[in-house]
């Protein structure tokens, strides 16, 4: 019996150490790390301020056990931590990993869940450097992302009148790849695979995100949609932001092919306004002169904190956790 | 309708914008925080090198909703975490506090589990500098405790032949108290109280935690029990560690009333030996001047990595996450 239980290799069977030590022989060593996995807590020695962040993915509201790829979640888990840090102007180094899931998972879903979690840090520069293990009916995943500032911090509060508003990355695709998920489409097919890639494994630009400090008035995350993290900056920074009318048509032509695929083409601009998960980051800046890699979708100007498209109010539409009520 | 649901004060008929505004007005604010909440990150300029460290409290596994004082429960995520960073000799900074609950939790819980969460980190000079909201099926809550070096850190690996084995706080209450849940014991009942208190909200002993650095050559947070704790020290060290009988003896006999409640005596030693999350510091150190606060439980010798009492092997026998196969 007891040998059977050994052959599963769940979670459950194996034990917490050798669950680690399986764990561990997928994480690649960091930078200004002094002690790693191992003992009580890590120590970096970082070469300007600490950046933290906090995010979890939780099973059932985050993603479902039917779309699980565990590679993927784990990419996931990583860059939408890892762009809150380049979000904030700041370099990311490492990466917390708390992790529960129930005890009869097999060791190979938490296995290539660190993989993908390495392999997206390691495209940042980052590594991980330490986490939890724990038993749970749902798999859990909460990811801290540690950073350091090179300049000042860019924040949400910074956006001027007569910035222009920038677009690093995509907005609207991860939230067309949902849509196709929940309507059956699976990856393997080459019209809708951009999309559900980018639900099930965003990719943020972080190469455009490294030319951000120094040059940026504001910046976020667009972890929630444009419509609830540019109102953010607007409202932050007390101006208002007029997006542009043709920028915004561009971004919707994107993700048309997959609105007409769904039989509904008026779902393109729906996810581009409003739909979250990509991780693009919408930054403010000066108008004449911007990052390569960035997309002009709007300029701010004197206000009170509203976001319009062609004259009209454009209020958070983004999904947000706890909205039963909406 | 929506006014009634309203009315519920659930997170879901709250929305994650005013249920997070409702969580800050329990937060104070802390030193070194350039950035607190409410950016995509928080930024932290530390005096030395950055400490960090993750835990996680899931319900089922580590604590029952019967039971559930999200007070008590603040208190306990934040103690298990900080017990980390002073365990590596290093000084609280901030937390970073990841929750998931059902969408119909009153937001009572968690605003009461917040105000343990703050209170704690107060008591350690720390503070809430940011976290994450979810919705999932079973309270998850995953803390990342930051905090920064002014010595080199204390390791698991630094134990010598001939140091003091010592322990600050204590062993066994938190085991004794699961056990007497388990048992049908609530609080309110002056036998049982100090050991129930100490599962559901272990206050560890944080001034002596503070006179460890310069001092200690090892040092772990004895959250899995005494016996998997030394255990890894004396391994990692390359050292044996020989238990003292008579200071076993001793702390086994500060559980007693609560074995003799249960009816079985013999749960003293096992509770004292193998129970965790009392959150008491293992450390060694110069056996002839230690700081005020510990107790002296055993020696350092020559050897190879086992933990003895009275010349007997002290396997680990602590509870581990995954161990359904024990």
């Amino acid at each position: 019996m007891r040998k059977l239980v050994a052959m599963q290799q769940t979670l459950g069977s194996l034990g917490e150490d050798r669950v680690l030590e399986r764990i561990l022989s997928h994480i690649d060593p960091g930078d200004h790390v002094s002690v790693g996995p191992g003992d009580d807590a890590a120590v970096s020695t970082l070469p300007g301020p600490t950046v933290t962040t906090t995010d979890m993915l939780v099973e059932e509201s985050d993603f479902l056990r039917e779309w699980l790829d565990p590679y993927r979640l784990g990419i996931k888990a990583a860059a939408q931590n890892i762009s809150d840090i380049y979000a904030m102007g700041a370099t990311p180094h490492g990466l917390l990993m708390s992790l529960s899931a129930p005890s009869d998972t097999h060791i190979d879903v938490i296995e290539e869940f660190t993989r993908g979690l390495n392999d997206e840090a390691q495209r940042a520069g980052a590594a991980i450097i330490g986490g939890d293990l724990s038993t749970g009916g749902l798999i859990t995943i909460a990811i801290t992302a540690v950073g350091y500032l090179r300049t000042e911090p860019i924040l949400r509060s910074g956006a001027r009148p007569n910035d222009g508003v920038f677009l690093a990355g995509t907005v609207g695709h991860a939230a067309a790849g949902l849509d196709l998920l929940f309507a059956g489409h699976r990856l393997g097919n080459s019209d809708t695979d951009t999309f559900i890639e980018t639900q099930l494994a965003p990719r943020p630009d972080y190469t455009t995100a490294t030319r951000l400090p120094g040059w940026a008035h504001a910046g976020i995350d667009a972890s929630d949609g444009l419509s609830g993290d540019l109102g953010k900056v607007a409202r932050k920074s007390g101006v208002d932001i007029e997006l542009d009318p043709e920028a915004i048509a561009g971004l919707a032509q994107q993700v048309l092919p997959a609105a007409r695929i769904l039989g509904d083409p008026d779902l393109a601009l729906t996810w581009v306004l409003h739909g979250g998960e990509d991780h693009g980051y919408l930054v403010t800046g000066p108008a004449d002169m911007a990052p390569v890699g960035l997309t002009r979708i709007g300029t701010c100007v004197t206000g009170t904190g509203k976001l319009t498209l062609d004259g009209t109010d454009i209020q958070p539409g983004a999904f947000t956790h706890f909205s039963e009520a909406q």
